[in-house]
């Protein structure tokens, strides 16, 4: 029984070019809009919030894009990661699929998010930015970031969306000894975050409003610049690391995936593992499936619309061209805080419409659920954010076996949820449930909504 | 700048066989006794508590000992470790010492522990044991013997030091996902408990006492039986792994160790990583130091006596001969909860007894303060426990700077501090201080003590 469990590639193998799906894309993504003219914003109206390499990074056409030097030697710290065989869980599901996990969890700050914190982090300070704002919602992202900030001595305040604020207090530790500045969101640093304590004093915060307030922040402060987690296109661009280091694994394993999953709060998560496997069903036909899967609670993909929208609560960012829940969309507080988003990424939307990857809801009982037998079967306990990609392998699993067909599904398992036991302490208390929102609720935000449709 | 970070084996380089010391040392450990007769016990004293086999790994001579195939398939599931080298620590100490680090809190459980773990449930498993009860201080051990139960099917019971029970909530929820059941030590539920609550209803707990709950329980239980998480040889024995990979990876590194650091609790960590370098030592005469690193407030190798001591607080097990503080010793509790137990383990005992290897003792503010260092330079925020071993890396690395001389150092990072942040919250909330006992206190436990002298 000497089967091989993990796959990892040495160092030299660690890419060395980020893939940029703008390249191959049948229908490229529409342009966003600038809030005010309602026309496509250039590279000037970015410039007060974004270094000018990652603006030209957001339009490209080019497919790859050298990975600085710089950059890969941060990644190697923990590139590559592995891909692992999930013997156990197959046993546990006693199952004919064959199932991969990639998993991103072995970074500093314990999630993918590094992958692009530290490019981010590293073309700011190329630029002479001293200090750099940004929101985080379970505080992944905000953990990444103060990460890398720390690396190239930037300076980082984080505006940590209240309830993960409150409910994960290690994570900002962790900022906070990595060197970061963290905020409870709303607050009252911002005009954003008075304008929403003025309307309910209470309000748990949400990642739109934290966005609110971290871009508010750097475009008042002219030595600031401004980084988001999720859903630009140079987020994804970097992202794609993961699934071109799982190409490489998948042809070391002599195997290839027909499905891949992977959770979606903005989209960086997904399209960093499929975006790779995309372009092979673009460019060579392959026959691959590739499913983004969303909370219940906040199921823009399933149950929102595609059309032009704001990137947070208060409407400063660029309208852009996404499938969205309204930009006043409120989810339900669950414990996936980093998929409380929204809307989701123009090019994952895009992909969406031109049915080149496909969605799925999950309610969050079911992804405790799948997060224990994970943890059991494999030993590593999974993030909440990464529940939502298990509990989609499960069914898959669950349905080759029905159908009695092996099939080959690769997942990334974004991130451990060693910060995230008070969620797992809930659910094993029995406080947690399921959200069913009716579909007034969810088209509430989308009723009143003056932006531009397509 | 292409330098390689992280020294990783294949799956297939992940050593077949453990190190056994008792093969190589100059002076045999001298045999541990029966408390009543005083006499050398026998495997029949051990049969109650624990499998054959690891009562004749006990006491084997023989240098190499075959790891079972199904052991070395669950290593694999994080098994190699990487060797890394500490760039970034270098550059912030400004040392030119080489500084290497063997990290073994990519493991499910986040430390070295699972290595022994995995072997002493395999071990009970084939003998037909359905049940193992334990100890546990911070519940690095607990939570890595409760995913090597969850592997082979085994019930857990572990007895949590109480102040770890209250500090780490998280640490026992991990071993509740992977099905243990977690009490809080000393209980009611053990005549040992019971002594000890009936003496002080408020007692903190410590190691010596759960220990002496644990071996109870298990001896009162015909279908238990006992497991301890470091000491006794064969724990060390199944350690070796760490070693033994480190000396590959160091061979890929092209380089050697002047100096192998690791922190030492009951002595796994330390023995795991050095003995195959003591082994080097004796073998070929190589110049290494081994350094053995315990805190100032349970300073047994360095304040403590060589004399043979219960390994337990209630003086139930056999009588060791170590390096001890007294059984009675209650260490300040500090929150490197791992390290707090009055004695060390034979085999590192008699080697600290013939010089081959050494100690050193730190107080908890410079561990701290090490580990922030540590995490600021290379991003892993380490276990408490682990950051002893990092304080004296950077006591070594500055004196290297300070005698312009190059050195070549390498530590265990033992474990990650994912599930210790209560502990860095205290820290840079000013709540820690250190201990400095007087050389009565230290003593205090020694005066009374009946126990044969060597």
């Amino acid at each position: 029984m000497d089967k091989q469990k993990k796959y990892l590639l040495s160092e030299k193998e660690i890419p060395t070019q980020w893939y940029n799906i703008q390249a191959d894309m049948p229908n490229p993504m529409l342009p966003p809009l600038h809030p005010g003219t309602k026309q496509p914003v250039g590279p000037d109206d970015l410039a007060p919030l974004f270094p000018m390499e990652l603006i030209k990074q957001e339009v490209s056409k080019d497919r790859w894009i050298d990975i600085p030097e710089e950059v890969r030697n941060v990644y190697k710290e923990w590139r590559s990661t592995p891909m692992v065989r999930a013997y156990g869980l197959e046993k546990l599901l006693d199952t004919p699929a064959k199932i991969y996990y990639k998993y991103e969890g072995v970074s500093p700050a314990g999630s993918h998010k590094p992958n692009t914190a530290v490019a981010q982090a590293y073309y700011n300070m190329k630029e002479g930015v001293k200090k750099i704002t940004t929101e985080t919602g379970a505080g992944q992202w905000g953990s990444a970031l103060a990460y890398a900030c720390q690396k190239f001595g930037i300076d980082l305040e984080v505006f940590m969306v209240k309830i993960s604020y409150n409910q994960k207090p290690y994570r900002k530790l962790l900022m906070n000894t990595w060197g970061a500045q963290v905020f409870s969101s709303p607050t009252d640093l911002t005009d954003s975050g008075k304008k929403i304590l003025a309307e309910d004093p209470n309000s748990p915060g949400s990642l739109g409003i934290a966005i609110s307030e971290a871009v508010e922040r750097a475009a008042k402060d002219p030595a600031a610049k401004y980084s988001l987690g999720s859903v630009l296109n140079h987020v994804l661009l970097h992202q794609s690391v993961i699934g071109l280091e799982a190409l490489k694994q998948m042809e070391m394993a002599g195997d290839f995936p027909d499905i891949v999953i992977a959770p979606l709060g903005g989209g960086s998560n997904f399209a960093g593992l499929s975006f790779p496997f995309v372009h092979e069903k673009i460019k060579n036909g392959k026959n691959i499936r590739c499913m983004a899967v969303e909370p219940a609670s906040c199921p823009k993909l399933t149950k929102g619309e595609f059309r032009y929208d704001f990137g947070d609560t208060v409407g400063l960012t660029p309208l852009i061209p996404m499938f969205t829940l309204g930009h006043t969309f409120v989810p339900a507080p669950i414990h996936a805080g980093g998929l409380r988003y929204h809307g989701a990424s123009a090019l994952v939307s895009q992909l969406l419409k031109d049915n080149l990857v496909e969605a799925l809801a999950v309610q969050q009982l079911e992804c405790f659920d799948a997060g224990v037998k994970f943890a059991k079967a494999e030993g590593i306990l999974p993030a909440p954010e990464a529940t939502h990609g298990i509990a989609a392998v499960i069914r898959e699993a669950n349905k080759a076996k029905e159908e009695g067909k092996s099939k080959t599904i690769l997942f990334n398992l974004c991130g451990h949820g060693h910060f995230d036991m008070s969620s797992y302490q809930d659910y094993f208390d029995g406080k947690l449930q399921d959200h069913h929102f009716t579909d007034e609720e969810l088209h509430s935000g989308l009723n009143n909504l003056n932006t531009p449709k397509i």
